[in-house]
């Protein structure tokens, strides 16, 4: 329906990603003489910083995500644009989308980051990582099926190893994944199986550099490796793996037998240097000038993941949600003022409110700066802050009727294996043939 | 945790599938002197009769499934196993699972059926039908996505068919697929499209036979047809689909150009007629005795949408739910009488209650045989009739707020497309390149 009789030529922004960089972006913009198109190739916006609890089957994939379209359904200066985008024409002031092409007059660039492998991308394989609804499946499905198959197995050696779940990066990830893995083995599933019980499963968190949470206070660190210790976690620092493969891992050359392997060590900028022919770090972000543009084209702009930006001490900024976010509407508002021939806006700044991170269903550290807590203050500081963030999604209640549930009755709601196949064999190591066992306990 | 001293010999029953019927005979061997094995090759039971809100957004897969294990927590005589049955050996009495065999004294094959397309395999994947999650997902996908690439589309001719949608096949699936892809369509879906609005999304059901709903009476079918017309969907019966393609269908020489076809015209059993070398009928349903045993094996029972049992009118019982429950309880307890010694009770007889079919979020139609019903107050009968078969998984609540949301505010929560690939170009049909439509108005 569109009106032509009442259009003006207003200037086109083009927001790449719907991430939590682009979505601010474009609602930044909202109000603004400009027409935006915001292209993903998925039609949801995540809420990233929970998605290892639909992985752990503690969220089902709703809560966290939402579709786009329904976030700019007022704002009519949007145009949701569902296609990958695989070049960029800078000369032309083109973005290629399929086989199209969309024209841009101002570019924001918003693609995020996929996890790196550091030259082993062969570990991906084993070593699952989590960026979107298909890897919480993905990861999901494993780390239940590892209990399905234990629950089958006669060998106590095979039975150990998958038993044992392997978390590589002690970020904050890599510990909520490692706390919320061993909170749903050892307290929820044992409930439904009957050959194994709470103590045999074993989760091992791997951290290459000296501590867990680098970017948190050291006596947060420590207080972190206390609550999974507590929860029964094994925290392992100051070796990477060395080796990855379908039985498990080395570190320190030391082999851990483990069949479900999660990756949490590290991530890449998504290939936007390249279309952008622009200058990147090592981690492939792009550098991004004072007010987040390219140099030679101050029209586009970079932002979140996919941006290396310095803050106050001269360290690139960290890939988090409040970065993107700030990010995010800092360009909004630069092209808003740009469209209305306004001055724009100083150099961005980052003001970093505090860093958190959540280990099981009680304990968190929160690192405010001045302010430095850990424990159930700090959880109930983390789920308060979550809930908040997750206002204006109209997922809020959902998300809280099945943390409520989860937490009073240890018994995550979304424990269901759903993937491409019915079921699928090992990786590896296929079984011998055998009489699986049979039930010997009688009673009802 | 096996306590091999209280171990004492009882009879083995395996149950191969865990939908309605065999759920319903493991719960009747509660507290029966015997050791069941539950074999899916999923993990979790599934409330089939809404897995259409699935397919069309109003509920999300946790809403209607839930896993297998959870159902037999505290019933200590059953032990649950996943995984994919490929044989039945009668005479070793043995099951063959994976690599490995489950012996047993008594089996209840429980398997289901699946879509079927008589003869005509190649359709599937342009007209892929309804059975499972993952069907539900790839359903979704493709209506969410021609909506998507209708709104990216200028050619009006190519337009037309991304949001035309045709069902193939006149039964209560059909008609509730039908009802809810139109209000999907045409109340939900175009608050958040630009570039089309509630009339152009066109529905078409196709029914073979003379008329729609052939199960209920005759005056219901043609309630049934006003409900559907009243909501927008054009019903055409008495011309079967005689060629189907990535670009429409064919009824009576005619081509309808859809992009989305859905098939909810057929089923034909899964394959236990070939493990057990037993007699079958032309759906591949598996002749049962007056027991529902079979007559060279009266440790063997069939149930279900895979067991061929006639009715009082001497034709063969539907492939229902209450079906499927009814022969599951008489099973169970028939082998619960074995087991103890006591007479077995009377041949299986069904008893119907009647048949519910909803059309939309205000009609439905009913027929208890003496009272029929049509319109709002079948609706409201069918709605407590769902909400009720749906206690005991503990999902009433989630599925009572999903509908009341999605009923208030006509707007399903569940939007979200979600498969392996991001996003997935067209089936066929490649476009040509070409500019994208570019936003064309200014507001906020």
């Amino acid at each position: 329906m569109s009106d032509s009789a009442a259009t003006e030529i207003v200037p086109k922004v083009v927001i790449v990603g719907a991430g939590f960089g682009g979505v601010a972006a474009a609602r930044a913009l909202k109000g603004a003489p400009v027409a935006v198109t915001l292209i993903d190739r998925r039609n949801h916006h995540l809420f990233q910083p929970l998605l290892y609890q639909v992985a752990t089957a503690a969220l089902s994939p709703n809560d966290i995500a939402t579709p786009i379209r329904g976030i700019f359904r007022r704002q009519t200066n949007v145009s949701v644009v569902l296609g990958e985008v695989n070049g960029i024409d800078t000369a032309r002031r083109e973005v290629r989308v399929g086989n199209g092409a969309v024209a841009y007059d101002y570019l924001v660039i918003a693609t995020g980051a996929r996890h790196a492998y550091f030259g082993h991308d062969e570990w991906e394989r084993f070593a699952p990582g989590l960026k979107c609804l298909e890897d919480a499946f993905e990861i999901r499905r494993r780390v239940l099926e590892a209990f399905e198959r234990a629950e089958a197995e006669d060998d106590p050696v095979e039975r150990c190893a998958l038993l044992k779940f392997v978390v590589i990066g002690g970020g904050p990830a890599g510990v909520e994944m490692a706390g919320a893995i061993v909170e749903l083995a050892r307290r929820a599933l044992v409930k439904d199986f009957r050959k194994f019980d709470a103590q045999d499963p074993r989760i091992t968190l791997v951290e290459a550099g000296p501590r867990i949470l680098r970017g948190f206070d050291e006596r947060l660190s420590r207080a972190a490796i206390r609550a999974l210790a507590r929860l029964g976690v094994e925290v392992r620092v100051g070796n990477a793996v060395t080796h990855c493969d379908a039985s498990g891992v080395v570190v320190a050359g030391e082999r851990l037998c483990a069949r479900t392997i999660i990756w949490a060590a590290g991530v890449s900028a998504s290939p936007a240097a390249e279309w952008l022919h622009a200058e990147a770090d090592r981690a492939g972000r792009v550098m991004a000038g004072a007010q987040l543009a390219l140099h030679e084209h101050p029209e586009v702009f970079v932002i979140g993941d996919v941006a290396h930006v310095l803050g106050c001490d001269g360290t690139p900024l960290p890939g988090t949600a409040a970065v993107a976010k700030q990010q995010g509407r800092y360009v909004g508002r630069l092209i808003d003022a740009r469209a209305r021939g306004r001055p724009t806006p100083e150099p961005f700044r980052y003001r970093h409110y505090g860093s958190l991170a959540t280990i099981g269903r009680k304990a968190a550290v929160a690192d405010l700066g001045r302010v430095r807590m850990s424990g159930s203050p700090a959880w109930v500081l983390w789920s308060l802050a979550h809930i908040f963030f997750l206002v204006g999604f109209g997922n809020r209640f959902a998300v809280l009727s099945n943390w409520a549930w989860a937490y009073l009755r240890y018994d995550p709601r979304a424990k269901l294996i759903i993937g491409t196949r019915p079921y699928s064999p090992p990786l590896a190591l296929p079984a011998p043939a055998k009489m699986l066992p049979e039930p010997s306990s009688v009673g009802s």
